[in-house]
């Protein structure tokens, strides 16, 4: 059930610094990180029907085998087999690795490991794609923007002439307001601590903008004060517990709800005044925006493709893969969206 | 606005006794308690229009104006006028007390202060119901048993053949257990410290029973063993913050929905590791299952003329009025459900 890919570009996405600086969990190391990519099929293995040499895809980090409870579930994307594994550093089938350097493993990382010429990936984890679409563009949907789009289309579900928080406006967040702006929110209010997105973000919809450090008071309770009682939606794209905290007690009561994306710290705990739910405020969370990679990514592709939705406004930086590093300053600077990694050769 | 009720029917709520104990927040004494009742109007005060004197009503501890945001949404009955206010112990319109001994004023309680003859309350508060339906029954469909049914019902929100565990199996439970039976769950997991409550619950569609104390582990733990990964949905109704969190981690990846029910401790938090909701679980909660109390009500005292739904397996004690701390002993010690308390005179 493996497909070895010849990755053509690949981007960084937070989830991978994240990784990369082992915070979430104990690690295995060395080895490849990556996730956000677009590749080409180079060859099949045993049992592979799906996907023959040359079809395009998207590879994703969480997966779907069709056959177990979530992947049949009209609700759930969390493939009982397939789905997110961040410790796993080998292949399901045989717990073996498809990369060595002198006789020594190199470990995956969450199936993909996209930071590679060529790599191996689950038929599950691959989405086959419009061989018409860009790869340079689409291959940013693998993972964040998709997360960000879904998160909000798909969880937080915001209808016509309602208003949004956005906590976190990396391209994550960005994806979410891009949701937003699709649904036909009227407010799209963004949250950061870096100000600096502010001014790039209006053109994904935001129509204003918090920086916590500007007040004394939680950010929560600014946000209440201007939606006058809370925001109808919110969507939490940092992976900071205290923006999660502030994500939830910043909707209204009685309809409110609350969208969290970001990924915790091992040790985080989320916490808060149990009236807060009784209020009748909803909290969720959700993996890549709540969409099945194989049956729903193709058509977010597609909404690309119809011009539904704009790529190019993402993508800020590229450098050839020699210097990926580049990609990983600019991500801890918090300059700029996605960076394009052109694989070389 | 105003209406004077003559009380014919009350019963004690776990929410009266909690206050009465002053667990909550800052409490205003001496004040008349009491919540869940049925009454016939007396008298109507100046524009009142929807009521005449005979009309039989229950009193809603939460009022819905129809006029504000709340009551216009679809989904919230919070009413930004007349929603609980468990530290307001008087009226309204004029800041005052219609209960006064000896020239000192006698606070209200929740809107209501069923446990006197007669009382005024907003006519907000106060749901015009069919005048065939048996007062001594239906009384209790002015919270409790309406609040778990409607938790189930309208929030929880299980399909046919899911399971759905239950936290806490007094009568605000066992009407959740009931909203289940009548959803169609095929498992329905009752959870109480008590296993006295047990026996009981068989006749409110309870399949199984897990007391807490009988298991080293914690019991989210438990119920997430005995159904392969945890319930479809689950309520909780205990007011107890170890039961919210167990309630809401004992719901299944993907899909679960966990729903509070019970008012907790003035400083309670609650606490879990965000992963848990990235992991695709929601949680809401709710007060009065969601009904709004004039709009909705009527029609649940209808369930139970059609005999959808039957109210005399709650009802487990009667006494006259002067014996209503009979119903507070029965409380205290977990013993019956509900107690009706007839009025005399
Ligand atoms: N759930 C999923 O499926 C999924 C998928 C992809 C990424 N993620 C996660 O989404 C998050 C965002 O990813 P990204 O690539 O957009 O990252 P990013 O670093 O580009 O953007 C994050 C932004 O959040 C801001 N921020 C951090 N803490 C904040 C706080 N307390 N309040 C307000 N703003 C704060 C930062 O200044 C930054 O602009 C990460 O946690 C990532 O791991 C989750
Ligand atoms: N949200 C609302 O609108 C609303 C309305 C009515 C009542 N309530 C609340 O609902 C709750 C239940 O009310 P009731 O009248 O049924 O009370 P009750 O006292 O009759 O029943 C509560 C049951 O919970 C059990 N319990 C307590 N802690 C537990 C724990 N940690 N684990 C398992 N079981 C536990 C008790 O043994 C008892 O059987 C109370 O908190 C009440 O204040 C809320
Ligand atoms: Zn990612
Ligand atoms: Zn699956
Ligand atoms: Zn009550
Ligand atoms: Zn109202």
């Amino acid at each position: 059930m493996e497909v070895r890919l010849k990755i053509l570009f690949t981007s960084l996405c937070h989830t991978d610094v994240f990784f990369w600086e082992a915070k979430a969990q104990d690690s295995v190391f060395p080895r490849i990180f990556g996730h956000e990519a677009a590749g080409i099929v180079e060859s099949v293995g045993e049992g592979v029907t799906e996907l023959a040499p040359g079809d395009h895809v998207l590879p994703v980090f969480t997966g779907e085998c069709k056959e177990c409870a979530h992947c049949k579930s009209e609700e759930s994307n969390m493939c009982s087999l397939l789905r997110i594994n961040t410790d796993r550093g080998v292949m399901l089938n045989d717990g073996q690795t498809r990369f060595s350097i002198n006789g020594k493993p190199i470990y995956h990382f969450v199936g993909t490991s996209t930071f590679s010429e060529y790599t191996v990936v689950h038929v599950g984890c691959l989405a086959k794609i419009n061989p018409l679409a860009p790869l340079d563009k689409v291959c940013i949907l693998s993972c964040g923007i998709t997360t960000g789009l879904g998160a909000t289309l798909n969880v937080a579900k915001p209808t016509k002439g309602s208003s949004v928080a956005i906590f976190g406006l990396g391209a994550v967040g960005l994806g979410a307001a891009e949701g937003a702006r699709l649904a036909g929110a009227s407010r799209i209010i963004g949250v950061d601590f870096n100000s600096s997105r502010f001014e790039g973000a209006k053109k994904f919809g935001v129509t204003e903008f918090v920086n916590p450090k500007d007040y004394k008071k939680p950010v929560q309770e600014v946000i209440v004060e201007m939606t006058d009682g809370g925001v109808d939606r919110s969507v939490e794209c940092t992976g900071n517990t205290n923006a999660m905290i502030s994500a939830f007690e910043c909707v209204h009561d009685g309809w409110g709800v609350a969208v969290l994306v970001g990924v915790p710290h091992k040790d985080a705990e989320f916490k808060t005044h149990p009236m807060n739910f009784l209020n009748e405020r909803t909290l969720k969370g959700t993996f890549f925006g709540n969409y099945k990679p194989r049956s729903d990514l193709p058509s977010v592709v597609e909404m690309y493709m119809k011009k539904e939705l704009e790529l190019e406004k993402f993508i800020t930086h590229e450098v050839p893969f020699s210097e990926i590093n580049k990609a990983f300053e600019l991500m801890l600077k918090g300059e700029g969206l996605r960076c394009i990694i052109r694989m070389e050769g």
